[in-house]
């Protein structure tokens, strides 16, 4: 068992909450958070994403030196079988991939146990 | 050291926290999460979380055929010792089974170190 | 490659967002959240946490009494190599660290695998 967090572009979640579901892959949570990569924002892109439209233009243009600027992302957690995550991955990066900084980062990470609260049914993973 | 995660019902937040904090288990961080499980939702059982009060009744009465509509959860993090795990499940499934579906979900994960900012103390968790 | 999570204060999530940048480690993602530790609050304590504004008066004074009442926290996520998760935790320490109750917690999780959504370059992690 597996969580895979994907961290995208808010205008993304909707394409990839329907390409999930439709594989049948329902994302399980979805939250607002605010993120930003490993690379201080280049002004140039930093323009490029508020023409996009993803980024609000701020009042005093102060963002153009906002070099640590945060972005708002979402974030989406599937927890899945181990067999699942490649399919899962393929789906986030088809739907994800732009070719531009910001697409996003998938990460995958171990679940040991899960239970079902309704049925009490209890999931072990080997470790 | 492990992390539990419990996905459960917004109206059981209060009875899940008062239940952990009288075994001695506060619940670490609670957030509002949007989530759902891994079947298309029956209009029939959506309505009944809809008559619940759990969910609003949409103006437009679309909910009925918003077959992946997402409902607002709640996701409480407690980090435990490995011993405590099962005390924390069962506290967590006592209080949140009703029998119904979206009774919720727990999951558990590893946690390798802990430090507590105050003292710098460090905890390594054999792995 | 491992997942650093840090709950802090939040009136310092400004000075930690800088210090992590300035050393290179952008934090990933910052959310809100509540959070308490593992002790019922001392009233003491709580009128100190009021009264340096971390926590707004309670119309009522009803705080006082509300030992289990949770606090606003923020939460830091960054994603590092193992070989640094040393220098992250020194950082957090260094910005975090007043000597009071409160001053938050560390956790380290492993992560398996990370992909680049834009590239789709893939990590595994020896695990």
């Amino acid at each position: 068992m597996k969580e895979v967090m994907a961290f995208i572009r808010v205008n993304k979640i909707n394409p990839t909450k329907k390409a999930l579901a439709e594989s049948g892959f329902p994302a399980f949570t979805c939250r607002s958070v605010l993120g930003r990569g490993k690379k201080r924002i280049d002004p140039e892109l930093l323009s490029l994403v508020i023409e996009s439209g993803e980024l609000p233009m701020s009042s005093k243009g102060e963002h153009l030196t906002e070099s640590f600027r945060w972005i708002p992302k979402r974030l989406i957690t599937l927890i899945v079988e181990d067999q699942q995550v490649q399919e899962v991955v393929d789906i986030l990066i088809k739907t994800n991939q732009t070719g531009n900084p910001g697409d996003g980062k998938i990460f995958v990470l171990p679940i040991n146990e899960a239970y079902t609260v309704r049925s009490g049914e209890h999931t072990i993973d080997a470790y």
